[in-house]
């Protein structure tokens, strides 16, 4: 059919580390030069999680080397989802929060699965962190500029009825149908002739994506000199502590 | 009363030839430089359709002076209407794919006939044609940008009570209604001082103005070089018999 | 707590004179400098009004000088309340025109005395003058560029629940309740992190704020010129005759 479909599955809770950030960009790439695809669908296939964004220990306590190549990793992700050429439909099927949350901002659509349990949103704010302006421009693009400067400062993870009426999330629908809909859109988005609606795609979202390739080596010095602050590192160590005493 | 009424009539369903074009830029021109005038409300004459958009015929195997010379025209169309310095009506009276639907989103103020069998939209991408950035600009400024790159990249024709929720048109009435309702709006906007409006509309309009003043012979090479294309050229013959055959 | 509260008191309607508007932003100036203060509550000790924005007297019959000076004031406020990195919560207890709508504006959240009786607007075009363009680019920022294209052209001044609706105020109470809300509010805002949040807020005004500051001269020569008309002088006295007659 020409669609495929990518499903995070790093257990416990889908956490993009550098390995799992390397991977998904690889599998991108090669959907992305493999001609009989023209789509893919992404989800989970963990329960009730999406993916919990950003994977936390690739910030704490580690190299700046590694740090530099984590964060190039986050930014070739972004990059090359934000600027496929395939249509991409983001499954929401569980929350996503922070770095998850930008993942499906990236996609063409979003659907999400009904039930308020589950949320999303950019939420760096309530860990002490802030997002980087890529994320805002992504965010800001879907949901204009005054709800992403509120729910940024708030750090708001938004339950899947809210995010529904901000825009965050283009469709909801309860959870056992979100693939069935989620093929049915990508059929609707892959009646278009590729060509035009890639160039539509493109006009649409080169300014946002350009503003990052001209800035891309200040904004990995940038989140370097920010999480290497001892204060950082210490609300990120204290964060970490706080999920692992919640299992 | 200071106040013109333009109605576009070329039967069958006022396509945007060069000559409907020019004669329209020149109209405005007048118009503009009557002091008498303060306002213009633009409609169609013809039951249905409001403009069926720019005139495929004129893009299809014709010289690159004749491509040349029709694009300049739309352009020059689009500076003046979205540049007027009167206040400019939409009174959609039928249905405004495309070119229509930019005519319509260019005034000050869009009222359209509330049957849902009329749509509005920029349904170029299924056509296999991309909208100009400055139809986007134009499309971006009225419901966002979301919205808009949803509707841009699916072509989307959306019916008026769609298009009303969505922000394309301000308002919705009964056809029967629609002028009554076109004069009550002017004479809302022309109760406020002229040149303080006009002051204020440059200052909202002025940046995507520029942004095509800047780019002018550049977006007529692009225009020419995709639009002689085979493989467009190919599309928009389809097109065009699809459309005989539907008559 | 941290919170501190500034409340207009100039009668009868709480214009922003230029002694006024040097008094609020020296005491702002002051709580940013006290490391005590996170958060600001803006509201008015005088019933029915939030402020009727600028003093027109100020701007009519004085010394160029005087011009220069008052302007500066102007734009002085407004960089440090849009720029400030405490928590600005404006508590709109009357109606709002104009200035007394930018000040609202410019906070991180506004709460609205719910009765229709207040309105809320930028209506500089009613008086025939014309909003700067930081106004208009606050106000875009809040309610996108259709929104403010329509009703900076008509000068609109927005009873609450339509404020609400077109998200100009982001939340309506009634008037007895403003206070317990704001405060509610206020420490909604407070709980997250202070860095985090000025960054992110910084992240997201900053091309606003810059943009004044790159033009601060300029947007003085502009203001005076305009100001200095005898036609626009004209229109203020009338304006001004017209407040005194109501009274």
């Amino acid at each position: 059919t020409g669609v495929a479909m990518m499903k995070f599955k790093s257990p416990p809770v889908n956490s993009l580390s550098l390995e799992v950030l390397t991977e998904f960009s690889i599998s991108l790439e090669k959907l992305e030069n493999n001609r009989a695809c023209r789509g893919v669908i992404i989800t989970s296939a963990i329960p009730k999680i999406f993916s919990s964004g950003l994977d936390i220990t690739e910030m704490c306590g580690k190299s700046l080397e590694h740090y530099t190549e984590f964060w190039r990793a986050v930014q070739e992700m972004w990059l090359r989802l934000y600027g496929s050429n395939m249509v991409t439909v983001a499954a929401v099927n569980g929350s996503s929060p922070a770095g998850g949350c930008l993942v499906a901002l990236s996609c063409d659509y979003r659907i999400m699965a009904e039930s308020p349990k589950f949320s999303i949103g950019l939420n760096e704010a309530q860990l002490g962190i802030v997002a980087p302006f890529w994320f805002k421009d992504t965010f800001v693009n879907i949901v204009g500029h005054r709800i992403a400067e509120r729910s940024l400062q708030l750090g708001s993870l938004h339950p899947a009825p809210e995010a529904h009426r901000l825009g965050l999330v283009d469709e909801l629908v309860p959870e056992e149908k979100l693939m069935e809909k989620a093929a049915a859109v990508m059929a609707q988005w892959l009646a278009l002739p590729d060509h035009a609606r890639q160039l539509t795609k493109t006009m649409m979202r080169k300014a946002v994506l350009d503003r990052l390739v001209a800035h891309r080596e200040e904004d990995i010095k940038n989140f370097i000199s920010f999480t290497s602050k001892e204060s950082i590192q210490k609300s990120l160590r204290m964060y970490m502590e706080m999920l692992k005493k919640r299992k």
